[in-house]
């Protein structure tokens, strides 16, 4: 069985327009990293929204659930902005439990030199053969729950709440 | 407790000499792949020895047996040539059932454009969280076990034996 | 006679803040590039300001040229952002008549994979070298005059006015 | 008129092959070079050959010198490795008087995080476009003629004879 990568948006994708000189979205970099990567996993890439997570809705956390519970895959990676990704993965935690879904970001965009973009995919489709059902975020190579995790936003980091 | 990255050398951490114009060690990048990473896991880097995997002896594999034997964690990822990596695995693996281990390594070393080091060492601390106690090979975004992996030398990966 | 280098910012120096997750300035990346260029000029660096040249002000022009024509070299090379470039450029070009001066700057910045500091830099100091007394600026391997030289807003390149 | 690139080969163009962990030719970076660079010229790039200089033969040299005094263009940038660079310098130089040709290369392959190729191809389209007629190496920033210019193997650069 395959597994699902779903692309939301954040950080991990944004790229450098040179005319606004600012961070924006153009479309997912995921099938480049997978190549570069040499992945030989069986992966299916859907791109759900390209959208910066601060911004991110009920709504959209819907159509990302729906998008899930409708995935013929139990194995889905979903790549999130760090913002209010702990939320998302708490509105996914309570309703799917039949699924291991790994929700994992960049802090640092994938077309920096100094990305942490390859290094989350490769540990977040690990994590994702592995772990039993149920919601987890991993950043800075460390898992969490989807009940015991809290974004420091002073520090830009991914904490247990206790 | 701490992960123990052990290396090894291989293709990982080979370098550009501009005088030989060859590929050589100088010294791990690790510290360097972690760091840009942004990896927050209790991480201990001990170099046991920096050598092309194509010429690793029998002598080279007892030290890392003894070195995997004697450190204190019982969590251990190890960068490997990936040239007789399945004969390190298997070596290991028939010998140590008290710990998980887990080898890794580059096809295209780190200081590439399109190194795939970032990659394998993400997904290979993620297994070692996760896994039960044994010896596997991450390379590509799979897991493999030691008494089940070969290298296809013609096409560079690795695959399952049966 | 060493050639003088000004940093003044601009797209050049911005790197990624993960915190706010947008472009700031730190420090300038000069002598990282000079040093991954393997430059052996003899090059002096003065970081004259920090700033996003969208925001340069004639005080702030005042000051570059101050520091231009108190430099004891007569080759000089600024990074510049390229928002009022042309403006700064004319600036100079108006008033100092004895050194050949080169502006330069990135549409990308340096920290990004596809940055065009490199290209930009090692043809700045080129011309630096070669070029009569005068103010110049060059992008995409042209070369302009400061007395004809208009930046095209909405393509985000320079041309010649006439 | 635009500018003629001819390639030959050389360190610049060196991609790592995985398969026999050497570096190999595939095909010219140039036009991947130019287009990440933001070039604008108005540029032909026409490849030679693609070998290791090292190895490159009066032969060689004499279908460099044939493209070279053939082409319609009086501005041509050749890349090359840097062995034996110098040599291939002095034969164009002995022969052609009416065209400014540039002669450069890279200590550091363009697929390598920390390549020199694309300052090294800034500084020569620069330098072809000002520099009277004769050849020239440009390395490092510098830029020598063809009658006055060693290889210093030991360092890994080049320098004046006299």
């Amino acid at each position: 069985m395959a597994i699902r990568i779903l692309v939301t948006g954040g950080t991990f994708d944004k790229v450098h327009d040179p005319i606004s000189e600012s961070l924006v979205f153009h479309e997912t970099h995921l099938p480049e990293i997978l190549e570069r990567s040499r992945s030989l996993l069986d992966v299916k890439i859907r791109t759900v929204m390209l959208i910066d997570s601060l911004k991110i809705t009920t709504g959209d956390q819907e159509i990302i659930l729906k998008v899930c519970q409708d995935a013929e895959e139990d194995q889905i990676v979903i790549t999130h902005g760090t913002s209010n990704m702990e939320k998302t993965a708490r509105f996914l935690g309570e309703k799917i439990k039949d699924k291991t879904i790994v929700l994992t970001g960049a802090m640092v965009p994938y077309v920096f030199l100094n990305t942490d973009a390859m290094f989350n995919i490769g540990a977040a489709l690990a994590f994702v053969q592995t772990l039993p059902h149920g919601v987890y975020i991993t950043m800075n190579g460390k898992i969490f729950n989807w009940d015991n995790v809290k974004k420091n936003t002073e520090l830009g980091l991914f904490e247990k709440i206790s």
